[in-house]
């Protein structure tokens, strides 16, 4: 097991407070029907429990916060009704993509070539009800509505279960966290293995393959093996120099599977204050570029941690700012939502996967207009002895941690059909 | 000038057939405004000629051949009064999009939120009128309408002038070609710069910069420079190790230029015998693969030249078929428009540039959705002493050789401005 950074856990990170206690600055929820995720946690003995879903929640909508509870999101009647009919297609729709050959759904070929900002504009007529689908799409991606195939846009839905499921904290993805941190479970996988099998700080730049086998190079030294399995970021692949060359069409392939741009950004305080408010600490907005807040506290701690999401054009725009206006810009976000306190945490941190060199964007990769048409079937098809994994290449739950073990047991199965042949 | 491959001239490339004729199996054709590439074909000696126009053209449609001349293109009454009235819009929306700003043309969130494909099926209405759009955009961007930013759209068309002025033969961007080849101009640029500036076979691995200048390095050696102009594909940027790396926005927005897929194909015939019966050797088919060809003839030989594009989908399609049964394919194509004397060629080349290592596809690579209004400020931005040059960087003629010379032009000014300063 190669692994380019000084560190498993890949797009999991911890992040750890001054204080001792580790948040998570990379992926970190699990929910329901994530049952590959579950297991391989309990297997390692990192145990779970229900993200902090009580209080009411807010929407920031011009320059006015209105709280809620229950499905209602803040929003005016006509704009709820308008939008659970767009959810209400778009769930009829992603169930009619199938999971393994998304390119074989019914109108194809439509779907994949339209973006899911066309599509919206379609089918959601007020400004409210467009922006907050463009709210909601940014906070399931990291990209924005114009980046997305319609067909991807559906397969993902349909992947992860339903809109519903994939924007839910309670009965939904972002249900469960891990005590610890999401990435004691790469790290507790690593332990397992020991230093002979997860050889960390080994950037492979090449992959040879011949008859006999392949070999995998890089400035730290070369190994050799039987068959490969790759499991990076679709947006690194192409820094490997594999020989023979990839062909054309894989390349082209990942050429449009771009990843997400997002900054996930986090606030320690004294006291979870917003609770006493009779918040949540989950607040969405239109305007403001911290679009997505929650309250990432731990169980069990005595402190607050807010945490909230710079994504798309926002995350973007951010990493362009000194790390101060930065920070002063999240801390901006969560004193308009939660007050003046917000703008002293006693530690602040923010995490820009887009400049992780080794990854270069989260969530994950999203796909363009016409890619899994026209390349989808290549996503999963191995290259002789290169196998390919990660969350990108699992058709159940693609882009979560759920999906990257599902990803890493079909390649390995793959592997052994191929041995036992 | 390090150059990655053996050769210079990147996507211009001459094949010699075994008779000693020269044709081009990359870009070729140079016309009117295309000011920079006569200018300099003009100081080297290479000389140009017109493409050949004479006779009728066909369509190939639901099984039938269909002659015409002019601008009928042998489309029924309604379809080119739909056709025309897309056209003007086009070219209508096109105008108002600043070459130099592409993202801040009016409504420019919303034209690059969707496709081409998308507006296309919103703006004509008719099955034929949209087969016809496709095929036309497939020959001008070598991708599909889906994969296409509809703001990239009609600046590409601005860049060039207008739909008409990219499509035509005569009086289009397919006016005239280069005697002896368009490659020549490169090599005879190269001759001129002599082996000690233009260093063959020498793929950049890293470039590194600091306060003294940059450190240009791969397994040949490394050199040092002041300033650097990075004139790659952007498809293949990735490939070179940037320290300080790269930041994510910049990497994200080559993540956001896939490369067309294109296969340029060429028969070469004791007689140009199409020209007996009257036609001009260019054909339009919106069924079959080989969806568009023309007369590739050189000036003054007396064998024929028959030349066709498998572009987009088609392309990848026969990228995947050996080598005998894409020639098959292709010979098809030819005997179908211009009878089966086609089918007997004397030889046959065909040039898949997305094998290409160096370079991943042809002719250049497309903005999707989103890219320009999120990333394009970025396209001539200087990282540091690092200049970015190539067709996909320049304003006017994106995309074309004339393209290229007026980038290569740009970036010295820049660096000639920086040393001013």
């Amino acid at each position: 097991m190669l692994e380019a950074q000084d560190r498993v856990g890949g797009r999991t990170l911890n992040h750890t407070f001054e204080d001792g206690t580790a948040i998570e600055i990379g992926g970190q929820w699990v929910g329901p029907t994530q049952d590959r995720l579950y297991a391989l946690a309990a297997e390692l003995g990192v145990e779970h429990y229900p993200t902090w879903d009580e209080g009411e929640n807010l929407l920031h909508r011009d320059g006015r916060l209105i709280r809620y509870t229950g499905e209602s999101f803040g929003l005016p009647p006509h704009v709820i009704a308008e939008l659970g009919l767009a959810q209400w297609r778009l769930d009829r729709l992603a169930r009619s993509v199938p999971l393994e050959a998304p390119w074989s759904a019914p109108k194809a070929d439509r779907l994949d070539g339209e973006t899911a900002a066309s599509w919206i504009r379609r089918n959601v007529r007020t400004a409210l009800g467009r922006a907050f689908m463009r709210v909601v799409i940014e906070a399931v991606f990291s990209a924005e509505p114009e980046d997305i195939s319609m067909l991807h846009f559906l397969f993902y839905l349909h992947s992860g279960g339903s809109l519903d499921l994939l924007t839910r904290t309670g009965g939904g993805a972002q249900e469960s966290r891990f005590v610890g941190g999401s990435q004691l479970v790469s790290i507790r996988l690593a332990e397992r293995l020991g230093d002979q099998v997860v050889r960390l700080g080994r950037p492979v730049r090449a992959i040879g393959q011949g008859e006999g086998g392949t070999v995998v190079s890089g400035e730290w030294g070369s190994l050799e093996a039987g068959e490969v399995v790759v499991a990076v970021a679709p947006a690194v692949i192409g820094r490997i120099a594999f020989d023979p060359p990839l062909s054309g069409r894989r390349t082209h392939l990942y050429a449009k599977m771009p990843p997400g741009y997002v900054i996930k950004c986090s606030a320690r305080y004294e006291r979870p204050f917003w609770r006493d408010a009779g918040l949540s600490g989950q607040a969405g907005s239109a305007t403001h570029p911290l679009a997505v807040t929650f309250d990432n506290t731990p169980d069990g701690y005595e402190g607050g941690v807010l945490m909230g999401f710079l994504e798309g054009a926002h995350g973007r725009r951010a990493s362009a700012l000194t790390a101060a206006a930065r920070r002063d810009l999240v801390l901006d976000g969560f004193a308009t939502y939660f007050g003046e306190q917000a703008r002293e945490p006693l530690e602040y941190v923010d995490q820009d996967w887009a400049e992780e060199e080794w990854i270069r964007g989260g969530y994950g990769a999203h796909l363009g207009p016409g890619t899994w048409t026209h390349y989808g079937h290549l996503l999963r098809e191995p290259e002789g002895r290169i196998h390919w994994a990660g969350a990108e290449t699992s058709a159940v739950w693609n882009g979560y941690m759920d999906g990257a073990i599902r990803s890493g047991e079909r390649a390995a199965a793959e592997i052994l059909a191929a041995g036992a042949a």
